[in-house]
């Protein structure tokens, strides 16, 4: 689904503040997402503040296309999917944007999509959500669900980069180790607690059996157990050769 | 496990912009997370910046505790959850926020637990990450996996709120309509077709499977199904007074 991320598109529509464009930008990079496009831009101040938040997504900002409306912006859209905060009589039918992101990802295989952000203080109209075929919500807490423009597209561009499945989370290089070496390693381990004094005999399975409750938990590879075998077997060889 | 949420505690450890302390709280406060604490900050400018960036999140910024280092900071903490972009021999087991986000809660209902972040340039030192007890990477795309304190925090964030399950997505207030009414509505445009003369009687079957193909897509409501019934009556009824 990497290629679907290709055919999304951020629409954002009478945005105020180039801060924001920019630091959308920033979101959109990070999320591999790398298509821009302002409708009706309604811009208060200059683009150095867009530049400053895009940091090193510059080529996202300066790549931009610039609509004179709305229409123009989403014209060739296989889906044009509007973000709203608000409730409202024909803003029922909004998703979770989790919801649906492997839905939209499905149709940007078969053309653009465009996921559409209204005004910082006035978000999208009536007239421009009923030419949406579909309408997210970001999930906020009730106490305080004004989002920042530019958190709101992170958001959505997160839910649709990781639906495509592409980010493979990094591993530990070193393989989980086997039953047989965690058996070995309480064995040393019940075998130094006798060597080093540690406790009565008639203790130790008692003992064992809290050390064995951190071990399950917190040993899983070979190395874990490797340091932890290298501890008793230290152990055992000091106390041999003190008397 | 609303009460959870509030059993976490974000961390910004050697922040140097006030301007994203002032984002993190507005992100926190859209997640419903309201505790925040600057470790040994290195603030490079003044708090105007953090104040505008709030906008009504100013209580998390104003209600902030400072500390003098990370160990301070943490110190009551039941888990401490480092976040790092970085790869490394000790930074193999970050997880992504989704995959942990179910057991930080948990641990959360024990006590306070920290999801600390590190500075806007080199990010958590070895010396920290060697104190976290967890570690999170947030899904970035390979080719630019800068993301900006605020925005990560809003990930982190985002992730546990919705973990926490209270948010309940809006749902449509009208019913979904029973397997009767969408019947009806079949039976009625067929009827209607032949009064308003739209096709031959013997490619009226034929009409109505694409007709049947999308209502099936789109008429979930009982309201949408009476939308759609209304016009095959009124349509009935004017093609019964015309001649």
């Amino acid at each position: 689904m990497a290629g679907a991320l290709d055919n999304i598109r951020i629409v954002l529509v009478g945005t105020l503040y180039t801060g924001n464009v920019g630091s959308a930008c920033r979101a959109m990079a990070n999320m591999g997402i790398r298509h821009l496009t302002l409708a009706a831009p309604n811009l208060q101040n200059g683009w150095d503040e867009a530049e400053k938040f895009a940091v090193h997504a510059t080529d996202i900002l300066k790549n931009r296309v610039e609509t004179a409306t709305f229409e123009e912006a989403v014209a060739d859209c296989v889906a044009v999917v509007g973000t709203t905060a608000r409730g409202g009589l024909y803003r029922q039918h909004v998703k979770p944007p989790r919801e649906c992101a492997a839905e939209l990802l499905k149709l940007a295989a078969d053309g653009p999509v465009a996921i559409v952000f209204g005004r910082e203080d006035k978000g999208l109209t009536n007239e421009e959500i009923a030419q949406c075929t579909h309408l997210l919500r970001i999930p906020v807490d009730e106490g305080y669900t004004s989002i920042n423009l530019a958190q709101a597209v992170l958001i959505a561009c997160y839910e649709l980069f990781t639906a495509a499945g592409t980010y493979v989370p990094p591993h530990e290089k070193a393989s989980p180790a086997p039953q047989a070496q965690k058996m070995q390693l309480m064995k040393n381990w019940a075998e130094m607690l006798e060597k080093i004094g540690f406790c009565e005999s008639v203790q130790r399975d008692h003992f064992m059996q809290g050390f064995h409750r951190v071990f399950s938990r917190g040993v899983y590879t070979k190395d874990d157990a490797a340091l932890l075998l290298g501890v008793a077997r230290q152990a055992i060889w000091t106390a041999s050769h003190t008397s």
